[in-house]
């Protein structure tokens, strides 16, 4: 017998024991209670006001994207220059489609909550989806520079292939590039889903508000954090575990904060390795410089120049003893 | 042609090509030599016992609990004042005998593996199950707390429906509160399964018997690890990275400290910036105290006591020379 | 009303919007400057040329294989000791099928790119395949230690199922052993689909192509990261964030140093502790030292050395005053 079965079984069963029934009675009182605290607000739902973007349409409207920026590798169908036009068209229309109904719903929702009643969302639902569309085929510009970026600076990589497939700083950054013309366009919510879905696939959590040049390589990638207000130039390349955030912020960092530059500006060709933390909005490390890793850094650093750690003391002590 | 129609073809040519009969003869071997080492113990195998939890199961589950704690968010349905009691009590009595099946499934299992015969399992996991579901609400009431710490703490948060839609660091705090009450109950598997499941989605590893107070705020998370035995007060607010662990584990570790206090104790108010390790069973890091980045810390610090570390000495040079 | 219907019908109704029309009239244009961007060679597509292995069913044989790894843990089917044998052959028969097929695509593809025409690619998949058929019993044994170093190296950890259902350490294990049997195969793309596939899940990023030891146990895992050339010996525990990386790279590094060691060798017994560092192609830590956490070393250790980093001098404030 199959195991579904035999849960299904079991879950049927339940109903049938004699101590279930008053356990059974027990929920409604759950269930009450429950309500009330929606009813005093003391829960946050999301109960009679319009429909918002749901988790699922987002992650199709990425991978949607993800089969146009990239023809041929993520999709079933077999791709020849013939079909390649008819092929677009169908995605990018849908894709047209599938963004302004969510744009429309996240504009709505937002709307709504201020003013109770909306009559431009889905205008500027299509318009704001028409724009992200039209900025599609300079994503795609811009990813082939990033997967440039990947084979120069990967002894590991193979080929575009892999680079493609596998990468995650790739996916990662792909994900970012298209969010951030949504966030350019100041939708609400579905740019921040788009990244996190990334950051979970990935470790990699880039603010889709961030400005990041070309050529941009993340090696490994796990742990890196990019805050949003940071600018980052051409050809900068990051490793795993690397933060670009803010100084310390204060508890009510919420409120005072927002809206200013908190995280550093990365100028460009600079290398910046593994574990190292970068703070501050009005740091600035420079041109062609290189950061060790394992570094924290709160101030400026010049162009040109090479940061590493001094050598930390060690100490060294046979195993006999106790360290 | 569709790919996998393709790939289809590919696979059932296989059978015909004259290659392939020499080498389809040769798999009966590998599967006697698997058979042999399960029948000799030497692999683990779940053979001939009880069902035990289903990984997926156990993720409907945990989708199951947010659609009920955050209703209207994750879910297909509308909700409006009028359905919700509705919606709620079918949901709850439906997580209610979901939960009771394979909390049942797993204190089955784990009594076989003991006494071969279970006379209380199923009355067990119906009892252990009307538990969990009792705690919803006190569970909602923390989750409203920890998402008003969400958007305290952060600059970047632009609204509820943000952190509750896309922050990895309250998805790993709600599959671990929820996980937490089973863990109170005594319940094999299920909880780690869950922690583990928020773990892969975020980065953020949370043991489910780690205790933890209100409005908790873990910001961006990846790399974040807190030790089963770790005591956490309210309102602190810790960054990507930190590790809330165990001292160094001699080789045997896994019985000769199994059940004691391993991990650090976090009193109320505190703040651990990112990538900062505490560590030990004995070290209490006192409330209202600020420890700062990259810091590692075996020791207890007394309250409202800022910690950071002595400016690391960098070594600057001109990228001409070699760093 | 279901929230599907209602998206349904916005997306619907877009079409009937005074608005859109006009909107829709610019797609052409967009869907033009895409399609002369590939013409060009301007963008990564996969056109025209053979079909390649498909991110999904890479997954799927990862799948099929850990079924038969870990008989009865992951399948829906029942297992007995009577229809164990009839299981097993079933799966491995499929899995041989699955991988012959997806090796072929990948063998093929690379062959295509190099001199579009392929005559034994087919038989090249089928060889292959049955070699990584036949390596499942040493894979399975090797697990088999792996799961108990992992129930001997922690103290959390509360039996083999909760070790087999939910560490991440040992899912990127099972996967890094299996791809490994493809890598030595020198099959393109997959292994590392395959890697990558387990490092989103778990934050382990171990390219298939290190050599690592019986008895592994990685804990907690998140950031981990272990280069394509590291060599690691029997019984070696890590815990997470440790990198096993390459030293500084040049900005050429893509070609320069491909083929080389570039990674560390870890010898038998050694221990290393959270978010330490080792760099560099002719570092070896030598057999049964332990390596403290936080630590960056780029040098050879000897064996038997405890390595601690000189406790680094932490400033104390009150928090009244600014630290």
């Amino acid at each position: 017998m199959k195991k579904m079965q035999q849960i299904k079984k079991i879950q049927k069963c339940i109903e049938e024991i004699p101590g279930a029934v008053p356990l059974f009675s027990r929920i409604p009182g759950v269930v009450k209670e429950l309500v009330d605290a929606c009813n005093r607000h003391q829960c946050f739902d999301h109960i009679g006001s319009a429909p918002i973007p749901t988790h699922e349409a987002v992650v199709d409207i990425i991978h949607r994207a993800r089969r146009i920026l990239f023809p041929g590798y993520f999709s079933q169908a077999s791709l020849s220059p013939a079909n390649l036009e008819y092929y677009l068209g169908q995605e990018t229309t849908q894709l047209f489609e599938d963004l302004a109904g969510q744009i429309t719903l996240a504009v709505q929702h937002e709307c709504f909550q201020t003013q109770k009643s909306c009559t431009h969302c889905q205008d500027q639902g299509l318009e704001k989806a028409m724009a992200v569309i039209e900025a599609l085929p300079a994503i795609s510009r811009m990813l082939a520079l990033d997967i440039k970026a990947a084979l120069d600076g990967d002894p590991a990589a193979r080929g575009d292939d892999e680079v493609i497939f596998s990468y995650p700083g790739l996916l990662a950054i792909s994900v970012y590039r298209f969010a951030h013309e949504l966030f350019k366009q100041d939708i609400p919510v579905i740019p921040r889903i788009m990244t996190e879905y990334a950051h979970s696939l990935t470790g990699i959590d880039i603010h889709p508000g961030a400005e990041i040049g070309r050529e941009f390589f993340i090696d490994h990638g796990t742990g890196v954090v990019i805050g949003e207000t940071t600018v980052i130039g051409d050809r900068v390349r990051i490793y795993q575990g690397v933060t670009l955030g803010a100084l310390s912020l204060p508890r009510d960092a919420g409120r005072r904060m927002r809206n200013t530059k908190r995280h550093p500006t990365i100028e460009d060709d600079v290398i910046i390795y593994a574990n190292s933390t970068i703070l501050g909005g009005d740091t600035v490390i420079g041109a062609r410089s290189v950061i060790g890793g394992n570094i924290w850094i709160t101030e400026s650093v010049p162009p040109d120049t090479r940061v590493i750690l001094k050598k930390p003391e060690l100490i060294y002590s046979d195993k006999g003893r106790k360290g």
